[in-house]
């Protein structure tokens, strides 16, 4: 008799998204004349780059002539790329990455949730609280934590993120083996210094830890001294993994392609103490379980590193942080506390009169019909916070800020 | 301290494919004028059908364009590809499949290699031998074996494949949870029939087991009584999973597309005997942990379906499948024992004078120039046979064939 992995059935049964899907939709078929704003998920509006576009094409025409077609590619990605993101992403920030240390994918969701593969079912893990739901339920299903309780996992180590500590979180003071980390952060949108990351390193050091570093929005930093990469702190070589991704920045949402930095340093050890390399893990990983990303894609991820390519993200991104602007400032200029949306597309907010985070959600939809994301949906910390984010069009996020000066 | 799944350290050290690499590297440096041809390994040689081409840069186009542009997709892979996939190779063959029941994915690989995560570890799994090792590999990483020994992994069940049943596999004996079967098969290229693989659909039944079915070589099969699908046989939406493939179909292994069958009737048994649907958890796991196929890409493989792109794939098919017979009958004609190659574009032969697999891969290579695959690399009852394949160009696989006639 063939027999359920048991783990999956600790997952609480309702999922973010689709909650709000119900509830808007209901509230839709109620008024079905409401001009609905969504400022709510995470995905970009804006058409990919022309480079892109054209690089793409190109890349299609090559699979169909027999001269050029391509076949199985290499599954941790096509060097042609891997150097491209080492020149332009990490050598001017004086980070040192070997192309067999870069692995291409098809997005950091899969690769934030595979990572945890490699690891024995008896590490302890960290997550922030919010966090992004993917770390914690891929954990869950491999059978990491124990049973679900009043919003959190046994045997998860929570850091909390909460006004008190400018959504920064404490060292963890328990034993944890296994640190997910991102920053710019989703949800708060909210970054660590220079010094702070590296109190993160030096900790994973000191106690031979592993932190899996989430990078996929360094892209909308503004500020200086917020660092881009886990790479630019001394030592993270020994510890650090980072994830990161074409989706945000240059609009591959749809299209897909993402990379994860794995350094040769970096080990993981069994139980007599014995050390070995998580880049050979992952390459084993990669190699068994994924047959690489579709080769035109990838010749239009490199497109992005063109002259052409570099400049149309940097509009992209310009757009969106503008958008973030106006949602940060207008929200502030009509009263509401606010976090994020300076290095980052995410604007988190606390919400009134300590409204929960559901209330908030149905109180923005039914009197500025504009829809959001509850902070309860990222953690028990996320509960009267509201997630609001700079992917939306122009006219839409102006629009937005106006009826919520105006109408709430 | 951050501790290695253990289970990784049971894979052998060696992959069969850089082995031969080694070799043929090797080979080449002492012999550089030698002119090689490879028929190894299962890669694809025939550019993209003009249908599929004209498709995906059409998808490139939209992304371009604020007005069509594409985020995120559904995890699962568009509705309209998988109407599509139902119309086309479903329903003509008097399958039932609802949209939902069609899972789009990057791969069968991945998918063959991640379908096991809903299975708790205390399955037992069976495999035929010789057996694409992906499957193997990927139980082996989540802990469902024991060590490797003598070729063979403690707790998998190996279902011999031998000269004597005719390469096809006799029912397990000892209890079983999860049978993986591929037909027709990767590397011997010979099926079942329907009554035979009635069999297996029956023995699952009985034993609420379930059938992971690969049958990403259906395309291939010519011959009248043969079933493409195992959802073409009573019963097996209880008991099966079909993974489908548009890489050796259409030439997609550089493209990326694939796609899962998972009826609503098939279950997996908690503890207690509660079953639960398959078809919920492998939606969960997909939205969890996989982001959805690039929406280029897709339309690409929906472009497999127009009147164009049908009889352009039906060409490609009917070009390997040539190269597939003038193999099959060279090797016979030059006295070797073969199977396969009628249904499928492998051909498995055994190799002459009792020579052991990696022998004969060198005596080929030495005296015909000639690249093919040792049946050893493909579990213990591989030894002493040998894959070819017919995805080569026409002109290589004659001059191939020519050579094993007059030199070997």
């Amino acid at each position: 008799m063939a027999l359920i992995n048991e783990n999956y059935l600790k997952l609480p049964g309702n999922y973010l998204f689709s909650e709000i899907a119900r509830r808007v939709e209901q509230f839709k078929a109620e008024h079905p004349k409401a001009d609905m704003i969504r400022l709510g998920i995470g995905d970009v509006t804006r058409p990919l780059p022309g480079a892109v576009i054209e690089a793409m094409k190109k890349a299609v025409d090559e699979m169909g002539r027999p001269e050029t077609f391509r076949g199985y590619g290499p599954e941790q990605g096509y060097d042609f790329l891997a150097k491209k993101i080492i020149e332009n992403d990490l050598t001017p920030r004086g980070i040192e990455a070997a192309v067999d240390e870069v692995f291409v994918s098809d997005g950091a969701k899969s690769d934030t949730a595979n990572f945890q593969e490699l690891f024995g079912l008896n590490n302890i893990f960290a997550v922030t609280d919010p966090v992004y739901p993917v770390y914690v339920d891929s954990n869950v299903m491999a059978g990491r934590t124990g049973v679900h309780k009043d919003g959190k996992f046994d045997r998860v180590v929570y850091l909390p993120c909460t006004e008190e500590n400018g959504m920064k979180p404490a060292l963890p003071s328990a034993r944890v083996d296994m640190i997910y980390l991102c920053f710019p952060n989703n949800p708060t949108g909210m970054t660590l210094s220079r010094e702070e990351l590296k109190k993160w390193v030096d900790h994973a050091r000191e106690n031979r830890s592993i932190i899996l570093f989430d990078a996929a929005y360094e892209a909308f930093i503004r500020e200086d001294g917020v660092p881009h990469s886990i790479f630019e702190i001394e030592g993270a070589r020994e510890v650090a993994v980072e994830f990161r991704s074409f989706s945000k920045t240059a609009g591959f949402t749809g299209t897909r392609c993402a990379y994860t930095i794995v350094p040769k340093e970096v080990k993981v050890y069994d139980a007599k103490g014995e050390g070995y390399s998580l880049n050979s893990l992952w390459l084993r990983r990669q190699t068994t379980k994924f047959n690489g990303v579709s080769y035109p894609v990838q010749a239009a991820a490199a497109a992005v590193y063109s002259e052409e390519g570099k400049k149309q993200v940097k509009e992209l991104i310009d757009y969106y942080m503008e958008n973030a602007r106006i949602i940060r400032e207008g929200l502030r200029k009509a009263g509401y506390k606010v976090f994020g949306g300076v290095n980052a597309p995410y604007i988190w907010m606390k919400t009134p009169d300590q409204l929960s985070s559901w209330d908030f959600f149905d109180r923005l939809m039914r009197t500025a019909n504009v829809v959001g994301t509850p902070g309860a949906g990222f953690g028990a910390n996320g509960e009267g916070y509201f997630r609001l984010t700079a992917f939306g069009t122009r006219e839409n996020t102006i629009e937005a800020l106006e009826r919520i000066a105006t109408k709430m």
